[in-house]
């Protein structure tokens, strides 16, 4: 579908979304991408006007693009960076901070962005971790999943935020999604959500006001914004299968317009209908050294990073 | 992987299969084929030795091969082939005849095959119903399914079969599978078993014993084993989403050898461990015209075909 004239005014279009048969201008993309945000986090209950969000920014497109989203829309949202000290040859997480305090200084100078540099908190930047723990194969990405998943839920909490937002899009959705039903993990699924709530053990509320906007509608609001983003993706992640996974997802895009969308859609309508789980669900207790919410008996994986 | 020779003799392989890291020679591959056969039979608890089994041959490699197979074990199987009255241009349902009389004749002369021959039994062929009661623009593929599951399980309970056995094969199944799930449609998925039990309203017991079984070790089988079966698709298939579907798991399975028995063997040890059904379920009832199980109230689907 190509259209001479955005639907709703006589500018050329700027994007074409064949999935919802849609054309739009630059400015009518903006309200647009600003709308549909504004619909999921009431659609799902993610959060209201007097909560304070912690925004988790990467420096890449979708983080940039939820921080600038929801302080348009007027909610109170700060910016935290987890800088875990990858280099990959190109100062990957030093330009990755670079990014989010350019974009911060031009956009929102007076919006507190905090940070927290894994080195000087633990000792050791991620790789170096890894490394020493001999974590997944030369590949650091679990342990980032758990020091990330961690250190975003103790900041949260921490510093008195109510909600934890990430900026996972419609394409991760659906790429964990895939991988989690080609292996018809039951527990995964059941877990996978646009609102994770708080709970009494220490877990913040978490959110992900982008989960029904495409990775391609993403970079388009990026672009046409003005935010200049990271491009690269992290050096670690070639070869992983949530990519493989996308490629698959975006060839069935292709073929059939709307595939991802509704991949995804069925799946949150089919988990409100039934019923995923598995019969077994792990017990949650407290680590007995950092006192967050842990399925390990004593200390928790994160803590256990640390011993040396 | 290409072995050399056969894994268990000095024989040249006649099939690689990557996903089982596995070459075998002819002998071996054929005694593979009947030993994977034999192990979901009973795995799955389809039948026993006593049981009489009646298989839906439609000519096509699956069926033919499964019948051979299933007689080959010893099971008592009797076969039944649906004439429909499909034409094409090039006489199909005529030519699928030939072939399950030719494999008969050729393999099993003393057992029995079954001939229903739908418009000597209700007045029109296939596509004359499909015309006439204008079901499914111009592709009579789900009136076709309606008839078939009609008449084989009416067939299998009057003449006193136990169990109606199908040639579905691994690649039919994930196809259906992943259908399936790219819509979240949990009764479907609720429902798809290598075994449907009988129940007390009248639907016969229903098997697959192929179902662990890849479309490509059937063609291999039928090739070694001097099948000549019908080569073409239904005429009416070109453009059906299964294959589609079957398109996108060839590339995943390329990809990720293994990916396509994974996908299903996964899924059916969720569904064990889990549960799948939402929370409508429809009530089942007799058809007050031929008395067959129907969820519709009244005169079942079937039956209403032929009201004019």
């Amino acid at each position: 579908m190509k259209q001479k004239r955005c639907r709703h005014c006589d500018e050329p279009p700027v994007i074409s979304m064949r999935q919802h048969k849609l054309a739009l201008c630059e400015a009518h993309f903006v309200a647009w991408v600003h709308e549909q945000t504004l619909r999921s986090i009431e659609r799902y209950h993610m959060f209201e006007q007097d909560d304070r969000v912690l925004v988790a920014v990467s420096g890449g497109k979708d983080s940039l693009a939820l921080w600038n989203i929801l302080l348009s829309l007027g909610y109170q949202a700060e910016g935290l960076y987890l800088d875990l000290g990858i280099d990959g040859g190109a100062g990957y997480s030093d330009q990755s901070h670079r990014r989010i305090l350019e974009f911060q200084q031009a956009f929102w100078p007076d919006v507190t962005l905090h940070l927290l540099n894994l080195k000087d908190t633990y000792g050791e930047s991620l790789p170096e971790v890894a490394k020493r723990t001999k974590r997944g194969l030369h590949k650091p990405c679990s342990t980032c999943g758990l020091i990330k998943r961690h250190e975003m839920n103790r900041m949260a909490r921490e510093l008195g935020y109510t909600v934890l937002a990430t900026g996972h899009n419609l394409d991760d959705e659906v790429a964990v999604l895939l991988g989690n039903t080609l292996r018809w993990e039951l527990e995964c699924l059941a877990r996978q959500s646009p609102v994770l709530p708080a709970d009494s053990l220490g877990f913040a509320r978490k959110v992900k006001p982008l989960c029904r906007l495409y990775e391609r509608e993403m970079a388009a609001y990026a672009l046409v914004s003005g935010i200049n983003y990271i491009y690269d993706e992290c050096p670690f992640s070639t070869g992983a299968t949530s990519l493989y996974h996308k490629q698959l997802l975006n060839e069935m895009e292709r073929q059939r317009p709307g595939t991802k969308l509704n991949f995804y859609v069925d799946f949150l309508r089919a988990k409100k209908h039934g019923r995923f789980q598995s019969e077994r669900t792990k017990e949650l207790q407290h680590c007995e050294r950092c006192r967050q919410p842990t399925t390990s008996a004593g200390i928790c994986a994160f803590c256990r990073l640390w011993e040396k």
